[in-house]
């Protein structure tokens, strides 16, 4: 039996992720991070998700990222894109996944864990270069240098099981998995019911996703 | 001319490295972290030094890596080793310089800067895994993959001048370019009024340092 720290954001990737890290036989650990979102309506949804899901224990972390600036996630003087558009979208967050692998490294160091989940996938996704599976290598190749676990021959494997899986098969998987989707929340700007606005990129693969699947559509929608 | 980020911890090996990024020609902003460490003099070093040497711009993240644990440096119910040992000591951070990195690298992204500097060295330091030279090589072909602006064309070099100095060559080199290493705090135990211990691998590697480059140690000690 592994022992594994899963990121949570409260989405419906990371909470599929986290079902199969689970049922991979792992102890589980979940981690979220208050990096300054616009809205905290996802680490609600994640606090939920871990405790229905029963991870051994859930932290989250309060980050600073709005501090730096640079994407829509984090100032709010800077719209959300509403229309598909070209290159990057506005919502990339500046190296916001190698700052919470990082964490999830340090963590998994103190709990002498073997691997990290992540629920990041390069399909049906905002192009961010942090989601790629070249990154995802090269971030792995790192923490095996970086750690004072590996370097004294433990391992430590970080594990992206959506990565190369469409919104409509993750879906499907985390439906087989008995993921509840009506608990995540996806949207970049949900209300403070957790009702989504529908317009905006993680709305429209989240809805797409449902369609293509041909399963009904848990989330709420605002108006 | 380049825009450089510099870690600075307040201690000697990253002002020197600061004073290096200076003369080499960048305009420089500087990044400190509160991260839980047992003193926060080294903190107000770090403001100190920053202003003397007129940085553009300094920063102190807090992040806590106290409510991960794991190390002498982040909790106190650890002693910090007062004798050489063998292996990797206690003061061991995990994955410490693995997120300062990242957050390095999120803020040059906003920033547009060309370079990341840290003053890390593998020469006289204490064997932590995350300050040798191939780890660095691996956080800087992870950065490549991880950012917009590297995936878009732009340049990020992470730089680390003191990697293969010893602690005589520092000070040597800190001196030529007017760094005042009396500002600088190095002890793992500094009392309130910045005195160091002279016992900690800290203390005994920049003590051993000033020694054998024939220099007035200016450091402050207790007692």
């Amino acid at each position: 039996m592994g022992r594994a720290v899963t990121l949570l954001s409260g989405g419906m990737d990371s909470a599929t992720c986290l079902a199969i890290a689970l049922e991979t036989g792992n102890e589980c650990y979940a981690l979220s991070f208050d990096y300054g979102q616009r809205h905290d309506i996802e680490l609600q949804a994640a606090r939920r998700i871990a405790e229905r899901m029963g991870v051994l224990q859930h932290r989250t972390l309060k980050i600073d990222l709005g501090q730096l600036g640079g994407s829509a996630l984090t100032d709010k003087s800077i719209d959300v894109p509403e229309q598909p558009g070209e290159g990057i979208p506005a919502t990339y967050v500046p190296a916001r996944n190698t700052i919470f692998l990082s964490y999830a490294l340090a963590w998994a160091e103190v709990l002498d864990a073997d691997s990290i989940y992540l629920g990041i996938n390069a399909i049906d996704y905002s192009g961010y270069p942090d989601c790629r599976p070249e990154y995802l290598r090269a971030f792995q190749l790192m923490a095996k240098l970086a750690t004072r676990r590996c370097v004294e021959g433990g391992n430590l494997e970080i594990r992206a099981p959506l990565l190369e899986l469409g919104k409509a098969e993750i879906i499907r998987r985390g439906m087989d998995l008995g993921v509840d989707f009506s608990m995540t929340i996806s949207c970049y700007q949900a209300d403070e019911q957790g009702a989504a606005c529908g317009r905006c990129d993680a709305c429209r693969l989240r809805r797409a996703g449902f369609e293509s699947a041909g399963v009904v559509d848990p989330t709420q929608y605002q108006g």
